[in-house]
């Protein structure tokens, strides 16, 4: 039972706490053959990393991973492959105020009371330290699918707080900016934001959407292999996630049907609103997922909370904290979208078998 | 692998197209003990079933459901539970039309391309009719959950098109009117807009909520068996689903941190932003899940689409639809509850063990 | 979990007791359009039927297997298939007597322990009943394979007690006599020991090979779904089975190494002392499996036991039941191979992808 | 899907190869709150460790494992516990010249023929160093057993070649010797063979038995998850290994039913031909297990086989290697006995729930 893997037939297993000697991964599943390196990989997590910019989290990781096995002469050889990346610049004292608190909007109460212990250095295991694998294990799933199928999968930040980001303008400016802003102009304005929120010690929340251009049809499966809840449930696993949608998501309560079902003709379909998703079934359009992002909990602004022994206390977070984490979530989205992707191409080439 | 079945330790799978001599279900996992009739399970089937009102389906089911298995003397005895319900109402021949036509909206363009065949009669696998098993299954759960746990699930209409029902004035109100509208002064609202929807020709979508009081804490997991990620998985799994919220859902998005962390006083939490779930782990707050239902595709307005040899057609869909499926996904949404949490309590138990 | 289903991607779940009103088995990951009838699956079943000679117990089933759903016009839509045979021929009453009593070399003590409860008409859960939706499930993998890749499946009695048969003088005898024997010049030698078995009341067991030809190279996985250990466990699985054997199996404990070694030249393998599989990867060559089954423990001769309060008391089991189980397990050892190698071929094109 | 884990609720996923720079392991579903350290881990280690005698190989690993992950102040958090042990003494040259060759007996032949690359250092993936991280993963398994149940594992060579040892003289001896014989005066007859084995240049086969005592009455599962079953697979999915047994094993195809049914009396069993599994569900008695290991088939003395562009070749291998492959299985018979029976204790508590 996978409490720490997710897939069917290409499985990710990660492991590691924010503040522990490391963190990795393990994909299996994975076809022999491809090309990867070490080096690609670390340009995916240095795109999600801490220290790019000054709105995001001080921490700077130098991201080096290590290919320790399934890979030999640079090419992926049908054995387990496992990524291991060393955690460097870990500040443990930081958390030792904390280390009998549970700070609200934080793993640590429901840990403690689930395990009755927990690594309270940075977040031990419920930080968002964890997601760098799944950024890894990505970047190969990524690859694969752009070299075999000519899939491509982009991210962008839709809103971040208050401010609505979500027409994309610019498909190449995205990876320019710390925000994964599709509007270059925007970006002093989020810049400006994000600085007041800084100031005020407070945080915010964030959308993040994602497309997966090209995908072929027929990836996914009737009723508890659908493509779009194994999307929804890979989403909602990442850190602060509290929503997803797929294709017109919310807004289809208020639609009407004539309006919802997406019409065809020869030249193909009319419109997306289904995002790429008929009955579980991608539909060769573009597959279409946005996620809500909470705001992070840990501030400077006291709060009320416990301590372990029942006690009220009050909470300051001193550290090494985003007021945004979803400026980060973008290469985290691309990479779940790209791992369920990738186990479901492989699950449908097994459901079909050769006949 | 789960093409059909979904849990950890509780197991579930489904079988069964709707208009098939059969659908039926098998829950492996259960503990012994647990007593059980099939009139218990019929009773929830018939909260779902259709034909309840002029507002759903004129289908008419006798959901006489049959226990083949792992109950003797009316109490499980731990080995795998088959539970059948035999089709009754069967009009196939409604579905001759559309035999070579894929209606735009449903599942039948992606199983066609994916499959290269597909049960037409009804929409087959990928009809609502499977929803039955789950709310089959549901009531098992939900009895288990009850008599061990105290757990209470409820499930409500929170909107329905552009009528927003989510306060909940009435409690009990919401099992004694067709749409299961929390607010029984807003029935005859309700009653209106369908009626007129009905007459257009057209349907609507809506949304639904959940919510699952005295749900233990501790259940979930770090990563990939997060209680919320397992929830939106299986919601997002329900026919018609396009979007799912834990708690405060997207309008974390514009929260600030000092708003949305729920701060704790030795009386509790302040605030259940959180939805119950902090980290992938339950809280022991109220878990609130909401989820949205598209419009029925099923249209007597006509659209354009293809046929199977690619020639472009005009579709009307005859037969029997509900005009806005989400008022009958109330007990489909509590069944995936107390699925996700029985599951979840047992898998506790198994890592938790007993030290 | 897997409490009552197996396989990878082709999974296999059972359900029914000896005495409930029905057996049944869901196949899930079945590709879709393989032709299939519910009369060639009966056909198997009727191999492994009770009643075929006066050597096996007398109960009489029709084996009248329906197809609830999967399948329509004929061909296997890729959706879940449900099979159901019902239980025509059940005399619960034989088995009033020891409803409270353990009988030894059963899994009555164990079912009690562990569950608190029993169904102790016909053994429950634990009846060979449950083999039948292995034949059942089996009849379809059988058939892809043979139809998609050639494969063919042969078991046959290798030994009935202190009587060796396994070298195979014909094949085409084994299915002619009612032991599946391949030497039909022994047949009447094992109908003599039968019949004095029968007489003395006693019981005995069995050893039953199988092979399978054409099975392609490639299938298994390096470490955890290695195909030898999935047929071990699939063969183990069985009731009554005790041991299981990979080619030379524990022969090999006494060969030496240049011995054991299968050499190779360009017409092929010299020896086959592997038994197909290298490494948990099919060679190509013939896949060999011996398995033992256990003398059946329900003897009208009496035995010391206890029953469900501790008291000691003397049982006799009276009843229809075969002198020997192992007579019957041909068909379900051939229905437990084809099931491993579908699952391994469609794992196979899993992992392997387009490249 | 399990390529590389293996596990219901406690799941344990290996990677790394022979010669490449680490192997090591993930246990996820450790529950909280064990002590444990890495000495602890690699005292097993050294135990199956290479280089103990001048009767296995002679590659000297310093097996000097480190805790990465789900351990923190030497008590396990129910967090995923990742080991890694680097790969120390490697001599990749030794391969060099059966770069482009298929020893036979080896896996190179189906892993050329699966993936079309393999790691041909030291047998890659599929060497019997993957082994090491069943024995450290083992170690945990042991511990949490012995803690909480008092179960004791203790394995023991039961013949090498032609000689036979599986009679218990003294069970504190069998840790005192090379072969984990349990008969200490036949060492020497032992050391005698090995050392002429040695001369001749070829390899022997070996037989190992493993018990568990005190495993609680009730584990296991009635039809797919078999304790038996389980165990199968596992002893199976050992490096080299060709055959199990449980209990009688394949002397029960000769015993007649009034021998091998074990009759109880409320002093317990009177004997124990089931091998402690009855039904697939433990009874509470010593579970017997029983493995054959094949010779090695690196040996100095030339063999026929073909190169991967399917020329003959004469085979000669050269390098460091276990003239008895199966001398140093029992330490991983134990660790395989132990991580199964500790998954199902586990998986016991999840389907009983409390009730």
């Amino acid at each position: 039972m996978s409490y720490n893997s997710f897939g069917h037939v290409l499985r990710i297993t990660t492991f590691g706490e924010s503040h522990g000697p490391a963190i990795g991964c393990v994909i299996d599943g994975c076809p022999p053959g491809l090309e990867i390196t070490a080096g690609e990989i670390r340009t995916e997590l240095l795109r999600r990393a801490t220290g790019k910019s000054r709105h995001t989290s001080q921490r700077r990781e130098k991201e080096d991973v290590q290919i320790l096995s399934g890979v030999f002469e640079d090419r992926t050889t049908g054995t387990p492959i496992a990524l291991l990346v060393e955690n460097t610049d870990v500040k443990s004292k930081d958390y030792e105020n904390i280390k009998r608190q549970f700070r609200p909007g934080h793993a640590d109460f429901t840990y403690w009371k689930k395990y009755g212990v927990r690594d309270y250095r940075g977040g031990g295991r419920s930080s968002a330290r964890e997601t760098a694998m799944r950024v890894a294990a990505g970047a190969l799933a990524r690859k694969w699918l752009k070299v075999n199928l000519a899939v491509e999968i982009q991210g962008w930040l839709a809103q971040l707080g208050p401010i609505r980001t979500d027409e994309v303008m610019d498909w190449d400016a995205i990876d320019d900016n710390p925000f994964f802003c599709p509007d270059p102009q925007r970006v002093p304005e989020l810049e400006n934001y994000m600085d007041s929120l800084r100031k005020s010690g407070d945080s915010v929340g964030a959308r993040v959407n994602v497309v997966a251009r090209n995908a072929p049809v027929g990836l996914g499966a009737p009723v508890y292999a659908k493509l779009d809840a194994d999307l929804a449930s890979a989403m909602m696993s990442i850190n602060a996630a509290k929503a997803v949608e797929i294709g017109a998501g919310f807004d289809c309560v208020a639609q009407m049907g004539t309006e919802h079902r997406d019409e065809m003709t020869r030249e193909g379909f009319l419109s997306n609103h289904a995002g790429g998703i008929l009955g579980g079934i991608s539909s060769g359009q573009d597959i279409l997922v946005s996620t809500a992002f909470k705001p992070t909990s840990s501030l400077r602004i006291p709060c009320r909370s416990l301590d372990i022994d029942g006690n009220e206390v009050e909470v300051v977070t001193k550290g090494r904290h985003d007021p945004c984490v979803g400026i980060r979530a973008t290469p985290i989205v691309e990479a779940m979208m790209a791992l369920v992707l990738m186990d479901h191409v492989l699950l449908h080439r097994a459901q079909m078998g050769q006949e």
